[in-house]
């Protein structure tokens, strides 16, 4: 029986030289990848208590909204700044060059809901960091992190330090 | 008891002035919401035969990927240009100013496998003929296109006559 790793396909020097990027894709593209994707990160916070699945765009959708479905909460969108027609919080982070700007809907979560933070990938955690605090400055309670891939090398583990963080896969490399 | 389009806020004036912006956010940040949606939608095109469900980035994604879930269908992804590691196929498409790209993996889809479009929106119909044309080029046959909203006003089924089109909620305007 194939494993969930088995259905990553691994690009050398993409979208940069000395990327090893992960595909997610590829597992999706399989019924059965997308399947057991989907079922290990669900049951991986099977016992966590949420309101609210938060999601980042593009990729964390693919991953957010059935677990949502799943368990019958709410799905909230974070989009990178301008994209959200209504009244929005932001938050600026770092990338390698230059700063990024996300956003959510200022009413998307109400003080005291627990949220659950879902993404395809956690690498230097400057990203996750970043939905966290935006979700914090909500009064939003973030009840945990899942991903479906984890790049264990960078230590974005460390860097939300405190915070739960369940992965379906862990490498150990960058 | 609410109906889908219950969900919806409109705003005007976005992103343009004269644009009455049908917000999909509103819908899915409400449980019942998001579940009336997606179950709205799947129920659609409970007598269609499809192998795939291809979703474009990112919208498509929120809907795209429970559908698929469900279904225990594979899940491919229509990106804008550049966001795809592996070997793709673009189309060129018209906007109201300018023109998009979009791209999809070129091993995403086989040869006469029967495929389902999702998104969230139909309006002119320019994005959804590209995704048609897209699929067709790598020999995939289009079963069916799935929205949830449509803008009837801008006539976009005109421009896919001759594949089938379902519509969750249908707007008379624009």
């Amino acid at each position: 029986m194939k494993k969930l790793e088995d259905y990553v396909l691994t690009i050398p020097d993409f979208p940069e030289p000395g990327i090893m990027f992960r595909d997610v894709t590829s597992v999706i593209q399989d019924p059965d990848g997308f399947k057991l994707a989907v079922d290990t990160m669900t049951e991986l916070v099977n016992d966590l208590d949420f309101d609210v699945v938060v999601g980042a765009e593009s990729r964390g959708f693919i991953f957010g909204a059935p677990i949502a479905y799943k368990r019958f909460k709410s799905f909230v969108l974070i989009r990178k700044k301008g994209k959200l027609p209504r009244e929005t919080v932001s938050r600026d982070y770092a990338l390698e060059y230059g700063t990024a700007t996300i956003e959510m809907h200022k009413d998307s979560i109400k003080p005291g809901q627990k949220v659950l933070i879902v993404d395809d990938l956690i690498a230097t955690g400057g990203t996750t960091k970043a939905m966290i605090e935006l979700v914090e400055s909500l009064g939003g309670v973030v009840a945990g992190v899942v991903v479906l891939m984890e790049l264990a090398g960078l230590e974005g583990r460390k860097k939300i330090d405190g915070y739960r963080l369940d992965s379906a896969i862990v490498y150990p490399g960058k």
